[in-house]
């Protein structure tokens, strides 16, 4: 049975796994994410570990990574972070220090992209062709997949930088994003709430104001990504979205917004089950790289 | 040579021709949009005219249309177009009254899907594999390319009623849209020009101040579309383009609002070239049209 690795390269921390489905992880390791040398190195050494001291073969592994990235195997920097502001990151080479050092073919996608594909396999998306899946956290991203693949386009979605509505009279807050002021990053993730609150999210009580203001956002933004993709459903992560009454509210914001518009019976009957939670939890970033690693690296019997 | 029928489907005209390239059209008629029995009879009689007085044969027909379309090949209402608010058209087959009345096979999509083929085929994006068509006029509508292939997702795009920022204090004007007020057709169509400024936008000198307020709402869609999609390229169709002076603007309003966030050259130092005009101008939709019918129905020699 063919094992592969996983990599879920986070602002601060990898999460290393091998397997080959959630119910066989056969090792897991969370390594901090501090500078490249330091952390790719211990993430090799995970693997190597394994292949040598255990003896154990690896098919691929997949890395699924905080970005800009560079997807495109015409490239020069293919394989690489690119322009992160991330101290140290920028333009870091991902697939061939992992590939070389390991000597195991590897592929890389958005850690975004990795989970929505993890959420098609194994989770939340079973059967879809097309949705998306919108993490909130400490940033804000989303995967795209269109005819069961992740999407890239020119590079890759930026979902976390949508212009929003934002009404100055009701909402003075300016945003915290260094590019974009008040774009749905620097109005709701986790950094932004800390901002305009002065504590984190983490200790806000459920009838804290800040809830209803984050699902009015996040439904703004959702009703812009049905408008210009029409997913057949769409996935809410992160951490922002741990506040379990969030997920509620932002439905019948989008239904609001939507005003019956978009006249699909999976949109205006059956809300509940077209946004949801990941049916991964937390690890559809590392077993969605591991399900990338199975498809891009299948076993030819 | 196989020669095939296209439909452009307009809320004012239907636009019918048979050929089968920008340079090879036989035949082309224009029937304005009074109710679908009257409309629909005249473009099967066109068709009819073609097949029986002249005895040719079409290998197909592709029709391109307003909205909202059912084009879910296992749904009830595959073929029609379904909850328009033009009046007499709601649920209107128009798969089954072409194909049946012509006998010639029929293939449906949106007039911006139609349009974004064409011009993959023979304008503006040829070469490219995933791009948008977004066309500003008397509605504003985006088609969506990936991977070579027209996109659906669960219905179809609906890029025309995204919310975008407006600053009231900036910008007092609500917008015309009946089911969302300000969103981007409420605030750039044709009708909500006429609606703000009391005449119509053809009027306008190029010193209008409709026009720099266009482009900044279209600069900020695009943003949006960017970040969701990523395309390789944005075509901008549709009668308020006519003002050529907008294009410019516009280029320069995405780059400031992208504010080099989206670190691509294409974007970044080939601006010119990543948001263009149609190729094919305002026969993008008919030819389009044709384009859809030849992929759909290929002569098998």
């Amino acid at each position: 049975m063919a094992l592969y690795g996983g990599i879920e390269a986070g602002g601060t921390k990898f999460v290393c796994a091998i397997g080959n489905s959630p119910e066989n992880i056969q090792a897991e390791a969370r390594i901090p994410t501090t500078q490249p040398d330091e952390t790719l190195s211990a993430a090799i050494d995970f693997f190597r570990h394994f292949l040598i001291k255990k003896n154990q073969r690896l098919d691929g592994i997949g890395i699924g990574s905080f970005g800009p990235l560079d997807l495109n195997p015409s490239s020069l920097h293919f394989g690489k972070i690119t322009a992160t502001p991330k101290p140290g990151w920028a333009f870091t080479d991902l697939v061939r220090n992992i590939q070389e050092q390991t000597g195991v073919p590897t592929v890389l996608d958005t850690d975004v992209n990795a989970a929505a594909f993890g959420e098609m396999v194994w989770g939340a998306a079973q059967g879809l062709k097309c949705f998306v899946y919108l993490t909130i956290g400490t940033g804000i991203g989303g995967g795209l997949i269109v005819s069961g693949e992740p999407h890239h386009g020119l590079v890759h979605p930026e979902m976390g930088h949508l212009r929003i509505p934002r009404d100055p009279l009701q909402d003075p807050y300016q945003g915290v994003c260094p590019f974009h002021g008040d774009c749905l990053e620097g109005l709701c993730s986790g950094p932004a709430l800390k901002d305009r609150y002065g504590q984190s999210a983490e200790t806000f009580p459920k009838d804290h104001p800040a809830w209803e203001l984050v699902a009015h956002y996040i439904g703004l933004a959702l009703n812009d990504i049905i408008c210009i993709t029409s997913p057949q459903r769409i996935i809410l992560g992160g951490g922002v979205m741990q506040q379990h009454t969030l997920l509620p509210t932002i439905r019948l914001k989008v239904l609001q917004n939507l005003n019956r518009y978009v006249h699909s019976p999976a949109i205006l009957d059956q809300i509940d089950q077209y946004i949801v939670a990941p049916g991964l939890g937390g690890r559809a970033g590392v077993l969605g790289a591991i399900a990338l690693a199975e498809k891009t690296f299948p076993r030819i019997h």
